[in-house]
């Protein structure tokens, strides 16, 4: 047992870091701006955005999150997490180190499932961040947190897949450079309760897929990456388009759901530090009655309650990475529930600590923390809300003493 | 004792239930479409507003909140209060009824302290719902929650007050309709701490008046209403435009409060149960893992706790509201406190079991929950953040034992 | 809507208060001492006890519990409330006023459905405080909070009942004063849900009642009322013994459950009234870090707290009885459920905060606070556990949209 | 980084395992018992004790709390936490292997800072297990959580030291085998802050030294073992009997402090992880509304809470135990503040969650869970209330930004 990064990792921790100094937080306005200045927040992609990717690659820190070392940086979970959390400090600072979700997992299953032909295609541009990408699971119509509810379609005809159905949330289809889906429906409803589901390579621009409309978190479009509300009707695809193939769906869906988890728990974890570091840095600078605001009472119970909450769920989080590399994902199935649920529930704690250390500014968009806890709220929805992480762990708590 | 509502408030009550569901609920999304398409969301009020409030007017459901008879509906407080609850169940009710915010407490301040001139000129457009208000308090570089730190000024110049500063969170300041401000600032930085500050009537039209900016709260932009930032750079108004005396801003601001608190908790509560009862209604419509999601034992211990929740907050504003109109707003400042901390908080936890029920749909623009949540969410930090209050309450606890 | 008690009520809420600071608040260490002295702390009666039983009779103060009023006080619901909350503050106060539980409950019971025979044997002498009494349902082998669980039996056989069965948390059994149980168990498990249960009088001293142990609760016996586990063997009791009527033990249960909750809650209330007091006290009187602990921010967040969650569980409380008298149990329902939940946990949330202000003194016996704790922590329990009276509100709460 | 426990590590674990399983669990009743049949709690210890501790001296799992491996086990903190964790899940355990408070940090003190006569006369016969101690710190009249509040007095007077105060929260004074305490008190109200305290070695016999009486914690009275409160009046020790030198009394308790915190928060976690398996059996036997209560959804949360809470905080501690092992108490300042709120509070949530489970039974004697209870919450206080640590961990963090 040893708590202390790795030398390679304390290294890559240093270069994220001045990197965000340097290039990611002084340009977080300079983002919003060029956005407020192109005017179409979804059609235009602010200029700031090659530059900086242009920046990563060449310092090296461009697809950290890829573990397959003839794609990507070969990092393990372990080591990709402290930097995934650094990332997770700005809402730009993902896309720019080409880490982002959809695009990793998506990038991930084709490294992993992809055919040669499907990697030329996808993979490869995926991975020099010329395109963006989506994926399309979860449903309107039904409680996707039971994935057994899913009602889309893929059927087979002839040398194609013919697509049905509705879904919303698929986010990143707003963007203009999101040229692919991975799209997740029912191929064979009569088969074993998870060998139903397959999922299948989706082209934006296939006939019959109609973006019917943003969806907007808490009034925040995230445009232009954005969450769509798509209809499909009768598109078509190849039928090389399928992932794996057919009836794979869920099982690529839990080789996929741990490294996502893992990522957007070390991104919770970077968001949530940044809040307890503003909220530190605000509160030694004004007074109220007397004194600086860091030094009341219920203000130090805030800042020192955050620190706990962090601290916990950064080590549960990097334990549930280390138990992937080591035991895999089954085995860490019940660690990777645990962190889906610690993380978002931590992260919003010491948020909203931090937008009430702010006081209005706090609900505002003169600092990232009222994004922050937005964009940590849906994570308590996505993949699965706490409840069925929940439910899952208790039983596998309670199998041990069956 | 007793814990029934009266005769006359119960049919008030049923007349605006009534209201409610026959011109407020269908037309929430009926404004929401006007307004994307009319595309200027600041300058134009979509025309359903118009149309509501003269329904409103005709139907005599008009000014309740004004407890002077001859200016309003002439009820107290706790009569108003259980009306003002079914307003706080829609974004959109309360200017249908010329019940909102800000200015319902600017009218009360005209109507106590405004001369005959001062009354004919804004009252009487503000009771008729020709014009609107806002009311400049909060300031952006220092914490508004200690009082004595507000540094606007406002100069006595011979015939004239010459006002200088910085506000923000001016909420309502950003709607065409908008005609004049309250604004408060000190007058005497020598004077006794509470007769340093004072309050006057400013028109929005004023030269030296520069709307910054509007600010977001959550990605919400509340247009048209809004909350602006504001600067006011030697802006000249004449000296009868004071209200009721130099040095009285902080004795005006003391008796606003205690009404202005009330009727936002009563709206919370509405706002609560609301949301409780759309949890209710889509928890009983869904289904996973083999039964209604309302038959879950998580869920249920959160419609029970909602429920809780709700009618101990509700009972408190009640008897705030009981005792300002008995025993006064300084007699029941603790009260007043309480509810200022209570309301909110209980809100935003039910409106946060609500979002968490409705999974996906819950953060959106659906339903109203994710709206609400950033609205109840200010009001924990708007008039005082909960800290400021919990200190006073505490120490009108300690002070019994002294 | 009026929150003033009555002046009736206002007149005993002196009277009671003024009889708790002569006589019991001075007498609880006394009360101890006595016990100490006398060793056997199981089979002696300290002599206090009588004492200020005598004086509470003379003062009037006596069975104010009892809303019948050719037996007690004749007090509603909603005007005993405020008596039973003072008489909470005190563990020795209840039986002093003889309004302390079972007893309350028993001759509740005895007045409504008693015979005249039945009456006479027990209900006076309880009545007079000559005797005491006990109440045995729960069960130790099954999980009580499922009435539908019981086992014991209650067979007609001849002009007599035979009785056996296992009960656990028989309270008030380990007093040697205690001549009577009312016992609940099955009569015919044959029957309709809810017409399965009888109740009926048992002699403490019938053959075949065996007190097996006294349970402590946290290292407390409560002695000399105590808490038994009791094995019931082949007990005879003549058949007039029955209450009501075979198959009425659900029914009087649902009838004796409003008015005992509602004595549990103010009870509970008292109990967090005076540890609020007893921190404020102890906070000013202290120092650490160079101020009184009582300026401590964090503190003050305790008091303040502490404060909102009493008035709202009170004004909860005082409506449920207010229910009661006005619109019966059966209406008030979900009332009755809420009160059940909320005010142990405010207790506990309330007394938890006073004992961490006391320090080591507050777990200790120096202070009522311990003992008052783990008192309350059984309240979430006794008479079903929390999570039962919250499934029963969802489910009244979802009812209405069904 | 690393999560597996080392070789070694895991052997200990199966051995101290085994260990608790043939014969701490089994005889936790037989201590029970033979306390109750040898009437006197006070000065006769169960003989079952020294059956087992000869047991675990035999099998070579003794003094494995120190890391001074010509005395002891030499196990760093790291390696002896998962041992300390499992030892805390029976209030039998930690005796039976030596390794119990407040021993364990004298004879730390001792071998770290003893003379060669000190040790030979203490620490040996300690490390035997043939005597026990006391550590006289906690003072009655003053908030002990400030250190600089404490007013006992040693005082140099020739060859001997002359000590007065009176001192509470003496665990242990009250076994008959206990020979000695370290006193805390004040030998130079002059010197510097931290340089005031000295501690010095004080046997239980001497003369002036007076056991008032032995203090319980929520009803329990901890026997033999116990909590005593103490008076000193003019007890004259020998001038060598003070540790390491006058005025070292503060960095010696901080040299105490670590170590000790791990212990306890280990113990904590092995408290809350008996009370969860505990949990989830109970509810796995037991059925309530036609399923078993294990089922209920609820009671799955909080299964799942308690396994999150539990794995968190061991890891947090586990993470102090290795930066204390690296880099010293110092530098782990605030991650030891972490572990002493942390840990406690996380234990008090899982175990008042058992008892919820457990019903009736869970506030009994019956299970070792409310004992466990009370036993956690005196942690929330002992060695400074959460909030002091809080603090420091507060400004920690500020310091960070200054």
């Amino acid at each position: 047992m040893n708590f202390s990064y790795s030398e390679k990792v304390v290294k890559l921790q240093e270069q994220v870091t001045q990197f965000m100094e340097e290039y990611i937080y002084p340009n977080e306005t300079v983002f919003r701006q060029q956005q407020d200045e192109q005017g179409d927040r979804w059609n235009k992609i602010p200029p700031i955005i090659d530059e900086l990717k242009a920046k990563a690659k060449e310092k090296g820190l461009w697809n950290l999150f890829l573990p397959d070392d003839s794609y990507g940086a070969g990092l393990t979970n372990l080591e990709y997490a402290p930097l995934c959390e650094i990332m997770g400090r700005s809402f730009l600072a993902p896309e720019v180190f080409n880490c982002n979700a959809p695009d990793t997992g998506n990038m991930e299953v084709l490294a992993r499932y992809g055919t040669e032909e499907q990697k030329k295609q996808w993979l490869e541009p995926l991975l020099e961040g010329e395109i963006r990408s989506a994926f399309a699971m979860t449903e309107k119509d039904v409680a996707s947190s039971d994935a057994t509810n899913i009602e889309s379609s893929i059927v087979r005809d002839g040398d194609e897949y013919v697509i049905n159905g509705r879904k919303w949330w698929t986010s990143g289809a707003g963007d203009p450079r999101c040229k692919v889906m991975i799209f997740m429906g029912k191929s064979d409803p009569n088969a074993a309760k998870h060998e139903q589901q397959s999922m299948i390579l989706l082209p934006m621009d296939a006939e019959g897929v109609t973006v019917e409309r943003m969806l907007p978190v808490f009034g925040y479009d995230d445009a232009p990456h954005g969450h769509a509300e798509i209809l499909f009707t009768d598109v078509r695809v190849p039928a090389e388009n399928i992932l794996w193939g057919e009836g794979k769906g869920f099982a690529i869906a839990q080789g996929r759901l741990g490294p996502g988890r893992i990522h957007h728990c070390m991104r919770l974890i970077g968001a949530a530090e940044r809040s307890l570091e503003l909220m530190c840095k605000r509160t030694s600078e004004r007074e109220t009655f007397g004194q600086k605001i860091s030094n009341h009472g219920v203000v130090q119970q805030w800042i020192a309650e955050s620190r706990m909450d962090i601290e916990q769920a950064r080590l549960l989080t990097l334990k549930a990475a280390y138990m992937m590399d080591t035991v895999g994902n089954k085995v860490a199935k019940s660690e990777i529930a645990m962190i889906k649920v610690v993380a978002p529930n931590m992260a919003l704690r010491v948020i909203d600590r931090a937008i009430q250390a702010f006081g209005g500014a706090g609900v505002s968009e003169d600092f990232p923390i009222a994004y922050m806890y937005a964009a940590a709220r849906t994570l308590r929805i996505a993949d699965g809300p706490d409840e069925v992480h929940s439910r899952q762990i208790a039983r596998l708590e309670l199998k041990k003493y069956r």
